[in-house]
């Protein structure tokens, strides 16, 4: 399988990748903080979560304008207008931003603003996305599909790659399985297998994987033990009243709180 | 869920949904046979099974000509090139088309020509392209994702209904297992409780799901006895040598013998 | 792998394995029918339901008498007393009887009484009482783990046999996966695959796959046409009275509706 | 479902259990390294690894006797034989012994010697194999099926519990998912569901979940990060001839490597 990913195999490029967005390196030995609200849903939420990820050592702001949701009728994200609302705090509190792209047509106009864009696990091997992000220069984080192998997820990586754009993170994000405990199952195995087999920078988000608050913190801390480059977090000021994935994000306070173990917890572990 | 499918639901349209292409009625109480090679290859290889599908009873051609392919280093099918080739044979026969459609920009284009637009697995939440094609009135074949519960396949079949495009199949393909003895795990069960959900018709495609030839045409006959409003199957003037799925086409004289044992196979279980 | 399952395997014995038991032979031409309820309940469920499945040309009788459950507060079943109610009522009605056996200091005297031993998916890989079975001349239904892989199940099998006793039968029951509309997943791909892999008979037990009722009737017309040599079925005089599986067993008159149109549907796919 | 296990339940038992083995406490603050070979082959062999173990700051001593193996044709063990050398071994270097019992019929004899008893994954839900051990009053290490869910392995430790046996550990060893970059999927997601739903110790065992040696030290590493009261290692004096497990096994300089960082990593995350 490895023929399919042979500019994503460390093989042919033994060293790490590094990424760099505005002050910030991914893929280093420093871990990287990605924190914000899942949705984008008014100008006091992004700027009050901004303050918050900042204060508090976050590296990247993270926001979604344009959502994947299972429902038509589910609330579908702010757009452009949460676009500019997002660039709008990153800039004020100094932090880079990232948000999700679905469209190739929009690529071109999200990528003038965003610093990352994210692909979805549901557009994972949505190849014609695959190869609009592969056509710009900016760094693309790549979340693994739901019930997607580690080489399919290399070889989705490659579609960027081979496209010219060689700014590609990975980012775990629990697979499918048959339990119901959590709402998908961390492959934290992944980790490692991944850093043997590719240079790409590898970041984990544990809110969506578990799918409860409470179990952010201990599997964030668990991520970066296990050796990925940073965690990704969802939080927003009032969680009962997000308008998307309130059960997985954390309060301010909660957010403040793992912020200031994880960088000792990555210390000791190295 | 329901709430998630409330146009899809048989709650709220209790009869079954007919879906008329050409002179083939889908959903209704005569069971069609889809067959086509995976990849529209040559003039020569879409006509010789066209002339073959038809000759045995089939009643819709398939062939893809955009593919969707885990590596990008694989073959990407023709194009509009065997779209164009694709028609001609159906037209030739008598057989309506189907080809998937992988990008939003392409719909248009492809449903002037194709009788129905297949919408792939790793497409299934591809919410702009399920809008994109809700927006046309050609027919539409929505596989299930390979990692999707049945609900999130009706709530994926919703996008497309909520544009107005009320011509909607599903098609099993088979889901992500942990058996590797099979390509994936042919969810049959599914079947009943579809029918049971939605009015929309259920297809089955056996060959993707178990990845061999030799088990294609007992599946297939299951696939009817549980009650499905059809078969898809994928057939190769010389399967050794296909440029896709080659291991589980069917030759011309396994298509020909599983075409005759369908209809009676039907028959008796209804 | 098929190395470990060396006297399971096809390619060291090519003729199907014929187990008789009274008056029926399993892995034939004609598929067989066995129904009964989960649990052993009391003298009257137990005769009433023998009758109703010998009168429509079921097979063999089922009966639960020490059942495994989940949880330790669950009915656990009669024991050695509704062993001998089942047993009465087998020769009331001229049916052999399965039961499961779940504790290898059991087999001897289970055996003694049983006309074929059932071994339960939880206990596939309990070695020590694949062992104890192996020793009788019992015929042994081994279910599949609802985790394991074709090739585990034929090596389970394979210590039945390498004690010496020949008599064993495969029953598929369902697998575990991410899908929870149904139970568990059906795998009816798995039966072609043990047909070419092995020369035991398959039987099928689609109740414990779907769960539900209504499911039962065409997944067990679809076992039969894909090639199982029979399936498993429950039923029950009063199912929302059950004291285990009521969910999933059959009123009398649903099972006499589907023993109806079973072996029309057998002839028509053979 | 909190009412299969509600002996297990945190709810009716809000304090960590903890239990004591000699001079180790399993579920209090400190966490516990159980570690050697996967099968005890020879004196030589245990009696080296039980020193290397006991040299490191390991805690506990492993070493399968009777092993449950997916072939009859693999090595089974060395039976009463092997758990002399083990506990000879134990006491030699003041460690506990842990080994595997597969059979009721044997429960009580092993309790005789060994001071911590294995229930694998295999029989996790041979309840009569449970029901055998909570008679006894030696402390049950009981590891998770490789296709049970959390609430599952619950009822499994309540069949032990309700027997009157308190002293039951747990031990995460991966579930069974479409992954196979790893042999299995290491679910660290259900330390936390575990440690919130019930009030008995947590283990890790990484090496079975992943199956190779080199990912063994950041799994174990995360384990502890994510809050599990220790983890549980193979190692063997030479892995490439070990009779089994021999791929995931450590070396004895990567086991005092692993052992020499997993205490700090502790106290950094907690």
């Amino acid at each position: 399988m490895s023929s399919s990913y042979k500019l994503a195999s460390r093989t042919n490029h033994p060293r790490n990748t590094l990424i760099h967005v505005g002050p910030v390196t991914i893929g280093g030995e420093e871990p990287v903080l990605i924190a914000g609200p899942c949705s984008v849903e008014s100008r006091d939420q992004i700027m009050h979560s901004a303050r918050v990820v900042a204060e508090n050592g976050g590296n990247v702001l993270r926001g979604g304008c344009f959502k994947p949701r299972t429902s038509p009728y589910s609330f579908q994200g702010l757009g452009y207008e949460g676009l500019d609302l997002l660039v709008e705090a990153g800039r004020t509190y100094g932090l880079p931003v990232i948000t999700e792209v679905m469209d190739s047509e929009d690529v071109g106009r999200i990528a003038e603003k965003a610093d990352i864009l994210q692909i979805g696990s549901r557009n994972m091997q949505n190849f014609t996305l695959l190869k609009a992000v592969g056509r710009t220069h900016t760094p693309v984080m790549l979340k693994r599909g739901m019930m997607s192998s580690i080489d399919e997820w290399l070889a989705a990586a490659e579609y960027i790659l081979a496209e010219g754009n060689t700014n590609v993170i990975l980012c775990e994000r629990g697979i499918r399985t048959f339990e119901t405990a959590t709402r998908n199952t961390l492959d934290l195995g992944a980790v490692p297998v991944l850093l043997e087999r590719t240079h790409l920078p590898v970041i984990v988000d544990p809110a969506h994987a578990c799918g409860v608050r409470r179990w952010v913190a201990p599997l964030a801390k668990a991520s970066l033990a296990v050796g990925a480059h940073g965690v990704m977090v969802e939080m927003h000021p009032n969680p009962a009243e997000a308008l998307s994935d309130g059960e997985q994000s954390l309060t301010f306070d909660e957010f403040a709180s793992l912020a200031a173990t994880l960088v000792p917890a990555w210390a000791a572990v190295c």
